[in-house]
């Protein structure tokens, strides 16, 4: 019996989706580099049809791939040709909030945006967040450790669950819902399958840390001269505000370039460099006597503080940069770096890809506050070659600085042979020790994160 | 040759105490249950000899057990005879402080204590802070994940924790000395180490985060009527006070025994319930403005402000409860539930044992913010089986609420059979996985953690 007709015998037609009735968007995440339909795509309602579906595929050798929102931005939802999907679309919905803990339980399939929305009927929010936050699922979150805009306060995904349910590559169902604060009886298992894209096992549930709702928020644009000084005020900010939530810094060429195109002024000159600083829950009086001690320290030299929700609007807008998606091939690429090395990193980086590639736009900016900047760079209609030659440019000198080439959208395929430029061999080899013993066959999603020993 | 002739060829007499040089010390840890020398006791000073130590061991399938500061409480540092010490105390050392990124990189041999003055030297908070400070080691503190007094502001151990340096069984060094608030490269792998007692491997160094130094510091003594309202004020505080630093409660019983062993009195007589309050880095007057609603909220009964550090310390002569070692064969108990259901569980577990065991004196406290309750019995001059049989009774309850026998101080030997009242067949099975794989010859810290399969 082939593997689709063993799954669909068991679980049925409803479940078990082959042939013509395979849908187009399994074929891709937002990277948009997928190209193959699957074998079959299966859709379980259950955590057991989840178990049943992985047992008949290891028995088969066949190879999984877990699709959640289909919003990763590595190609880590991409199927081969010949692999068969499991979607989580239908394992999805709240299964309870427990206010006294400040818990939320949740099925892996619930979109992020449906269980915040349910956090907060509640009285709490719900710490991650990010801009996919319509599409993209809790067991997606979890299995790429997101980041997001709420780092600097919450900490990254991880930080922000308590407990998971999981299901190896054999079916076994890993139960380990844990509610507690603390807990250390034995290895904490769950941390293997946070940002493992999938490699290790299949997410099904998770209870996620719950926290009170802010209320209040007071933003500022300020212009800064030195990168020294951006360093000093972010580590005023932290010590300074009660709720500092944001500290996000556009480098000028950024800057400009995103103000330009949204239309946007503010300050009679640009600054070399930009900081959105944001405070959530304290008192704007204090916010505002803040700003005034960093303009007397001199570390700020301008600051606009927002009056309106529309002032707050016009900051945020030049640091989306919806203007760069104008931009043709363009290459967003997601790094940390040592925070002190983030300028030197800039500026050395963007020498050398303008002497490689005449002509090249790059521009900067940054969660600098989490040592992660993000850089943007278009070089026109370049083909396959030339892009993957920026790629290696720009992770040679993360390399140099011993940062890391994924920061928050994780390996996926698209970074996956790159991925030695960040982890040492010894680190490679205990991850595939890891892996083998979890997943013995090497069914799940199989060609991801790891490169080719 | 026999193993500890190779480790002396090897490393030396320095480094090799074996016969009679071994310290009386590496006996037990201070839960005190240790009861057998090992065999030879490695101290080496650099990574490079931990790898030679674990090299030789492993080549020779001789079991190793991992010692740091010796303060745990659960008998994971205990050697059985025959065993090998490997010491970390002579691998110490700060290496660096990063001032811009808030990292400090330390190896593991260095006192808890010695880090924290070094960052407090440097304009820093090392998160990290636990009673045993003066002589527990940061690699202790990893491989336990200790928590300890400032888990409500900082988290435990892990999450301050950006990277580690271990050496495996085979004597591979894996380093990843990550210092980046975000890195989504692969596998976490530093996440196995933490809190795995030593079976997986040795922590040599480790990053860890530094946080603003807070100033000022104000405390209260709260009394309250129902454990709701004990709750209702921790939400409150969590949501009002710009930073809670400390959140202790007291059930009446633990507060009257230990107020009247210290010669103490506060209220006019004494509540269900009392509450350590204490806000680091805000205002007074924000403070007492805060208790001031609680009390018209009709959540707190009374309260006492510290006006001085006198003050401050008498109440936490309260709950630190010295006078409790006056009590014959004293156990600690050292759980977390879910937190709704604490003093549910409270009252629960006070009758089973007050019936089973007349006249047995049963107290409770804990970092309730945390989920974590220590419960304090004493049943007189018991002998092992008696005091077995209270240990089931307690984690009998502790099962039933799906709570964690160990909150805190890890399983090591003395909780170890207990282990499968808080996780399943599955995880211990998958535990086993890990650990085979790891550490195939099965050399690291043998009979710890893991029950028999
Ligand atoms: C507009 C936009 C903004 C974004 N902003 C951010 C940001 O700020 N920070 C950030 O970190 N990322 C960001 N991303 C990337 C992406 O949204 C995140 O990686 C997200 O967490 C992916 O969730 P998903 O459900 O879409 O997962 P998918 O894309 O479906 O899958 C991602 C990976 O996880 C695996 N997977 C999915 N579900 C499971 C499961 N239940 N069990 C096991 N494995 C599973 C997949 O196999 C794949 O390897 C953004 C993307 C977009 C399009
Ligand atoms: C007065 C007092 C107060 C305490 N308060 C708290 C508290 O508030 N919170 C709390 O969590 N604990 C507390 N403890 C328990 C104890 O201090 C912690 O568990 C501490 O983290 C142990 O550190 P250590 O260096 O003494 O480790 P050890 O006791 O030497 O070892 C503990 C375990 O870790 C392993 N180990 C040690 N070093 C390494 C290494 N470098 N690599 C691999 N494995 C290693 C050992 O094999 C053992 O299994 C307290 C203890 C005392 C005596």
């Amino acid at each position: 019996m082939t593997v689709v007709n063993a799954l669909t015998a068991e679980l049925g037609e409803a479940i078990v989706l082959a042939g013509d009735r395979i849908p187009e968007k399994s074929r891709s995440d937002q990277s948009l580099s997928g190209k193959h339909l699957p074998l079959a795509v299966i859709r379980p309602t259950t955590v057991q049809q989840v178990a049943t579906a992985l047992r008949i595929c290891n028995a088969h050798g066949q190879a999984v791939v877990p699709q959640g929102g289909m919003t990763g931005l590595a190609g880590g939802a991409n199927p081969r040709s010949g692999d068969v999907v499991i979607s989580l679309d239908r394992l999805a919905g709240i299964e309870d909030i427990d206010a006294a803990a400040g818990t939320m339980t949740a099925f892996a399939g619930t979109v992020l945006e449906v269980a915040q929305k349910a956090a907060e009927e509640a009285g709490f929010l719900l710490p991650i967040d990010l801009g996919a936050r319509g599409s993209c699922q809790i067991g997606g979150n979890l299995s790429t450790n997101a980041g997001g805009i709420r780092v600097i306060t919450h900490g990254v995904t991880r930080d922000n669950v308590l407990g998971l349910e999981a299901v190896l590559a054999d079916g076994t169902v890993i139960s380990s819902l844990n509610r507690m604060q603390k807990n250390n009886t034995g290895y904490d298992l769950k941390q293997l399958f946070i940002g493992s894209e999938g490699t290790l096992g299949i997410i099904t549930r998770a209870v996620l840390k719950l926290k009170p709702l802010p209320d209040g928020r007071a933003t500022a644009l300020c212009g800064l001269n030195r990168f020294e000084d951006v360093l000093a005020l972010l580590h005023e900010a932290r010590k300074g505000l009660s709720g500092l939530s944001a500290f996000e810094l556009m480098w000028e060429a950024y800057f400009r370039f995103s103000r330009e195109g949204e239309g946007l002024s503010f300050f009679e000159a640009d600054y070399p460099f930009t900081v959105i600083i944001e405070q959530s829950g304290g008192s704007d009086e204090a916010f505002e006597a803040f700003l005034g001690e960093m303009f007397e320290k001199e570390l700020i030299s301008d600051a606009l503080i927002a009056q309106s929700e529309k002032d707050r609007e016009r900051f945020w807008k030049v640091r989306e940069g919806a203007t760069f998606d104008s931009l043709p091939r363009l290459i967003n690429f997601d790094v940390s770096l040592p925070i002190g090395v983030l300028d030197q990193f800039a500026t050395e980086v963007t020498a050398s890809l303008e002497q490689e590639f005449p002509g090249i736009h790059v521009s900067v900016f940054g969660h600098v506050a989490d040592s992660n900047i993000h850089l943007c760079a278009s070089a026109g209609e370049i083909d396959e070659a030339t892009e993957h030659r920026i790629d290696t440019v720009v992770y040679e000198h993360v390399r140099q600085y011993q940062g890391s080439i994924s920061a928050e959208h994780g390996i996926g395929t698209l970074k996956r042979d790159y991925l030695p430029y960040s982890r040492s061999a010894e680190e490679l080899d205990l991850m595939r020790r890891i892996k083998a013993a979890l997943d013995p066959n090497g069914i799940m999603n199989p060609g991801k994160v790891l490169p080719v020993a």
